[in-house]
């Protein structure tokens, strides 16, 4: 059931449904830079091109933002496709509700670089953002789909070689069992613009290794020993095929004796903070998560 | 796994060991207002005793509340306990959260009264909300437990009936699965200090006349059509068995289309804000529930 009013998502599907997806890396690489900067970054951001730790960066500040605190933003795309281009309105309209600075990570992409290698920039740029002074309880990460698996797989990296965790997560319609298994699937195939069952399992395979089942917790975080989780946030579209990748998180969180949040907006699609120039609860959405974020960050 | 630490827990877990629940209805009846009133109401708390259209009921305000809007509270219990004074200290901090009055519902109780006694006594109050003036946008309807399904229960009937809907549903640990089918049950039977399956199969009993299957969406909402819930507000503890009550009707809620949010506190048992005097977590959990009221009353 969709609704044909005043949330603004037709606007957003008729720009989806314009701009199919096509066949090929390179070609869905350049699509989503299309789709998802098909509004432009407001005109009052401050941008600074970084190398953090050997990994393409950007920092971007809205004005008046603490400089002291850090988003640290990891883009989705499956893995296999996104860029600081593509999640451009979401990163700094994110950092602007939180008050803080955003570094965004330009991470290295499957298929020519498998896991991984996203995991190894992620951590690179951690560690750089440490080193330069950002103590972890500084530090929020986030990210939407592949974006949020990849969050979650640099804080278990981090907590299992006994590294401070970053303060909080923010979780976007995050993609974390890449064994394509949750019932959401089947349930919103005809509604989700986006993500179907054959695409994420080229993802999937795509990234993961051979040697690595999809079900392994490295790959897939919904399937980790998630103890010593910091505060999560995860907020997911009610028009998702990937809603039960959040709802089984969100359990096997609490399982885990997480404070963990789900927010589920009625009528939105994957990721669809990416679009908050025209849709309000885009907007709603990080409002909550920069009042989530102030509440946790030191 | 439990916390000792910081999170206030062991002081209601050792208040409940200290109590252990009785045989009885009588009895449990006594012990329910041992165990919840256990610390006593802010001494700043206006209270009035009222007959809410033949339902014994006691408006409470705290200094400075807006009394043109309301919470509508409707206690836990299994549906056969629970009283205003087992409450009391819940329901008059939810409303001071919210800033707003509290009308808590002395609605009648099962075995004596099955359903639909309970949901005849809460349309009954909301009905005579309605003639004092308060327009159903301005009311929020909460409850913990039994309290939540009767909060949906209320919801349901309203739409069947073609009736506004209250402005927005606060659900504390509901109990929205009365066949005890969830995995959670099991999950974790061992650390929730209040209720087993044993116990939550002789309430279901005692609760639904012969003839109501105890998965009728009358009795349990879990299994009931959820179009037009309002925005929704599920708080819950990692350490119930009913944990899964709340996290599979957050997920029908959303397939619904609802604006739908779960927050699962750690560390924390069935219905904690009713210990809001020495758990911190529950004092966030009201808070939480304060701005969530004020950003949806009308």
């Amino acid at each position: 059931m969709r609704a044909t009013d005043e949330n603004g998502i037709d606007v957003v599907r008729q720009l989806l449904g314009a701009k199919p997806r096509p066949v090929g890396w390179a070609e869905r690489r350049a699509r989503i830079v299309e789709v998802g900067g098909a509004w432009p970054v407001a005109a009052d951001i401050a941008f600074e091109t970084v190398d953090a730790g050997g990994v393409p960066a950007e920092w971007s500040r809205a004005p008046g933002a603490d400089t002291s605190r850090v988003l640290l933003f990891l883009h989705g795309g499956g893995y296999c496709s996104g860029s600081l281009a593509s999640h451009r309105t979401m990163a700094t309209e994110a950092g602007r509700a939180a008050g803080i600075s955003t570094l965004s990570l330009e991470y290295r992409l499957a298929p020519e670089h498998p896991y991984p290698a996203a995991l190894d920039d992620a951590r690179a740029a951690w560690t750089w953002l440490e080193r330069q002074g950002f103590a972890a309880d500084r530090i929020v990460v986030g990210g939407d789909s592949a974006g949020g698996n990849l969050g979650l797989a640099l804080w278990r990296d981090l907590r299992d070689a006994g590294r401070p965790a970053p303060a909080a997560l923010w979780l976007v319609s995050p993609w974390t069992d890449l064994t394509v298994s949750g019932a959401s699937i089947d349930d919103n195939d005809a509604i989700d613009p986006l993500l179907h069952r054959a695409y994420l399992e080229e993802l999937a395979t795509a990234f993961v290794p051979e040697g690595i089942p999809h079900d392994d917790p490295r790959v897939s975080p919904l399937f980790a020993d998630l103890t010593g989780l910091p505060p999560t946030l995860v907020q997911v579209g009610a028009d998702e095929t990937l809603l039960d990748d959040s709802v089984r998180l969100v359990r096997a969180a609490a399982l885990a004796e997480a404070d963990v949040r789900l927010h589920v907006f009625p009528h939105m699609i994957h990721a669809f903070p990416l679009w908050n120039a025209v849709l309000p609860a885009a907007r709603a959405a990080l409002g909550e998560f920069g009042m989530f974020a102030r509440t946790y960050l030191a």
